[in-house]
């Protein structure tokens, strides 16, 4: 799909497509189709980081948790949107051993009870090893910082669904 | 469901129930649980208001762009969200004659290409013949005085569908 097929879209069809690239938040999909045309890639993604950087404080919060537990009960049900479902699945994040399942488990309860919103983490840019190491180091974060680097991972799983959809290179 | 209930929700439960009062929004919802202790159904519903207004104009458009066309395919498929579904039924908006369907198909079209968002009503507050009344006028509003009838629309149907989750009267 090119931009030229980007611009041409209806509000309907461009929240069909984007949607999700925000996990569960079409709101920002929605948003962003005002400010078309888009030249490319990058300017598109620049209005939907735009949005987000614009929100209340309550909405940054609110767009976290808008986004699965990671290696939660959601993932083994198979309950996540598609999206999540792939990248948690694609990270080997659904065979983990029990004790690991566990640990995470523990970690991520742990994060939410801090911070008020769920771990959020590029899996794609990572490996499982890497979740649990991740998730221990940024626990001992202060919430102003933490805040910024779990929109920071917001975005760039924003940047890898928006070149899927593109078909270009992330 | 009284307001020591919402009150105690974690953010989880607070989504799960909350998610949908504004339509296809749960981010909003997920913002507003930023906001709690609520003292009552007033209160919690002037913070999902204040989260509205004071989203930027993308933002406001875009909310009403995660709205449903009224009595379209979606209706007809059985597409909707359940709340959605059960307005529009509950509205008759299912047993429109061809004629009918046709007519409001014609003015929901040209309210999309004028406003560049669908036409939202608060059915339930309604009747079947008045969709396409209201319709017709509002297509000849200003554009920035039908942003404002079509976002107090949006706040009558948050308040219908909370007074419902709360067992209250509206």
């Amino acid at each position: 799909m090119d931009i030229e097929k980007v611009n041409s879209m209806d509000f309907g069809e461009f929240v069909d497509v984007f949607g999700n690239v925000i996990e569960r938040c079409p709101l920002i999909a929605a948003a962003v189709w005002s400010k078309r045309p888009f030249s490319d890639l990058g300017d598109l993604e620049k209005h939907f980081f735009a949005f987000i950087d614009g929100l209340p404080l309550s909405g940054q919060e609110g767009v976290l948790r808008c986004h699965p537990e990671l290696a939660g009960r959601e993932l083994q049900w198979g309950r996540l949107t598609a999206e999540s479902q792939r990248e948690q699945r694609a990270a080997g994040l659904q065979n983990l051993g029990a004790a690991e399942r566990l640990r995470l488990t523990e970690l991520t309860a742990q994060y939410r009870a801090r911070f008020g919103f769920p771990f959020v983490l590029a899996v794609r840019l990572s490996d499982p090893a890497a979740a649990p190491r991740e998730l221990s180091r940024r626990l001992r974060c202060p919430p102003a910082q933490e805040l910024r680097t779990a929109l920071g991972e917001v975005k760039k799983i924003c940047h890898l669904r928006l070149a899927d959809l593109l078909g270009e290179q992330p």
